[in-house]
């Protein structure tokens, strides 16, 4: 992997780069689209590719191991394979997940057990086992196994939370290092910074994290609950400390504000369900606001999803029919508005490179944010 | 709308014919999906025109009267516009789904009366208002009000339906005939066979449809429950007096064999929900026989959906990625298999008409329903 800034903005840290890949390459900053089981929910390959556009996707490692199972995959001969994508795929440690489980997952210093959601069954990820399921998915940028901590959380708990992940870290760097890609492209691996709130423990962590050297370092335990300004301030000095030169993905992050807050401050990558989630039901991210189509307001307005969309779903079906589709719980409504939602998201990503590249981006977002804050 | 045959099979019953609307032409036999609330569950109307290649598709009155309502859609234009779909479009009456409420309607000689469904309002259902909303839906085929006799029914239960089903029949006729159509383009209105699996039933109900003078006419109350063999005898009863001249609407048959039987039997129109049904449901329809795709034996079996499928998603994902997907629940599983299957129907009534005008018909039906039949 390879990593090359190409623009930067003067009033602010937002910066163009581009990444390369084993399976092309990727203009920063990107959203990338989740693709949870292998698949973004609702939507063809195809329709990633050619209508959304998108240049990376996201698989969630605990998802693919339990379903279908690394050695399905492995037999498929990747992730890439199996699911038809042949653009770059990111994917997650299966950590997030795995504590997203409350009651059914011990922490030890070896790792996590967890039982499965789908059928109970007992399972172990450690920082070593996830580099190997990621190795036998294919993933073109692998995530380090991390905990990652709730919002709120003492500062107690977070100081040694962040000691298990640092210790994890360097198990898991050490495991990458000593094993090989599977299939005939490579692999990079990224670093997560944690430390929750506590902007010592996250300069702690980001220091850590730099030490290792890796290919790029991503920001973990945001977005988790606490107020967006808290975020933004721990995205600030991280960012401060991670170096400079190498990619930055800030994790399951966020609104379209959330987007162009975190690029001002210097984040390259982001991914977030947000987009297919809500567009299940039934909310529509715009350049103008948010639209709740299942306002009754929409019943009868037969305009276009979104003038300035252009995916082929903007064009060709109207407000009202998606509103109906909708509130009558039909699958193509869920479809529809997932490829609109990712489309507008990967334009919005377009325009803020657009916008980086002609020195306007703090003008640009300054007129964008309030836009984006309105319920239409 | 007109109607021409073609060609004819010298072997059996089979014609290939052109049926002429408002929006283009339909060769038959041909099989309508079904689009219930104006949309064909998880496809979106430009892969139902580009990749499946369906020249109609189908509506349900009941459920576009009750969901957006008939306000809606003729604000929008008609159903047309409303779905963004331009080739012609065949509307039931809703008598089918009416008669389904069991409970929650009632049969006066006026019409049926029935609770919503959704949200338990009442509304009554007459041959004349029937013919008002399929005028305002804009449909280029309306059908009759007429009432779908379950299976059992006894003879004494069968004979006053029929004779309630004639009255309303002459009714919904003369409603058609005194009205026009809300917009640019004409509407056929087609009468219904009924008479249970009683001969002498059906030859009455025969005559009285033929003598309306209808532009088409349907064979309603088949496939009910009753076995295959009654359903291909009473088609055959009632196709001897039908004009030859006039298409022959099969209504909601059926599986693959069943429409094979049927065109043998002269039958030029189908529409069924199983290919998109069965599809959510795992189950996939193929020249050499079904595919359950949640069996254990594809779950690594890379090699594409259908070789011989012609829509993208049979060359694209594999019988191994589909199992993962409808496992899972995800919805994509759903479109990819109701996208293959409404291809497979379509490319099988293709291949239906090929042969009738190869004059080759009856020994490739002998040679299909083997393979048809199996289950792989």
């Amino acid at each position: 992997m390879d990593f090359k800034i190409l623009h930067t903005s003067s009033l602010s840290k937002a910066r163009c780069g581009q990444i390369s890949t084993g399976h092309g390459s990727i203009e920063t900053p990107v959203f990338m689209p989740v693709g949870t089981a292998g698949t973004v929910k609702g939507v063809h390959s195809s329709e990633l590719k050619n209508d959304i556009d998108a240049k990376i996707i996201l698989g969630n490692t605990y998802h693919l191991y339990l379903r279908p199972g690394t050695e399905i995959i492995s037999k498929a001969g990747g992730l890439h394979k199996f699911n038809s994508w042949d653009r770059p795929i990111l994917t997650d440690s299966g950590g997030f997940q795995v504590f997203s489980l409350a009651n059914n997952r011990k922490l030890t210093d070896e790792g996590a057990i967890f039982k499965s959601h789908i059928d109970g069954s007992k399972h172990i990820f450690t920082p070593e086992n996830v580099v190997d399921i990621q190795r036998k998915i294919g993933a073109d940028i692998m995530m380090a196994f991390d905990e990652c901590t709730p919002y709120p959380c003492d500062e107690r708990y977070a100081k040694n939370s962040l000691q298990l992940t640092n210790k994890w870290l360097k198990r898991g760097w050490k495991h990458f290092s000593d094993t090989s890609p599977h299939y005939d492209h490579s692999q990079a691996f990224f670093p997560i910074v944690q430390g929750s709130v506590y902007k010592h423990l996250r300069e702690e962590s980001a220091k850590f994290v730099s030490d290792i050297g890796a290919e790029g370092n991503a920001i973990g335990g945001l977005s988790v609950g606490e107020p967006a300004e808290m975020m933004y301030d721990m995205i600030e000095v991280v960012n401060e400390i991670l170096p400079y030169d190498k990619p930055r993905y800030l994790m399951g992050v966020g609104t379209p504000v959330n987007l162009l807050e975190g690029v001002d401050r210097g984040i390259d990558m982001f991914d977030c369900v947000m987009p297919t989630r809500n567009a299940r039901n039934g909310m529509l991210f715009t350049e103008d606001g948010t639209i709740n189509i299942k306002n009754k307001k929409w019943q009868d307005d037969f305009s276009p999803l979104d003038e300035k969309g252009e995916t082929f779903v903007d064009k060709i079906y109207s407000k009202a029919y998606l509103r109906h589709l909708i509130i009558s719980g039909e699958l193509l409504g869920a479809q529809i508005a997932s490829i609109h939602n990712l489309g507008f998201y990967i334009r919005l990503m377009k325009l803020v490179r657009e916008n980086i590249r002609k020195g306007t981006f703090s003008t640009w977002k300054n007129q964008m944010i309030p836009k984006l804050s309105k319920r239409l």
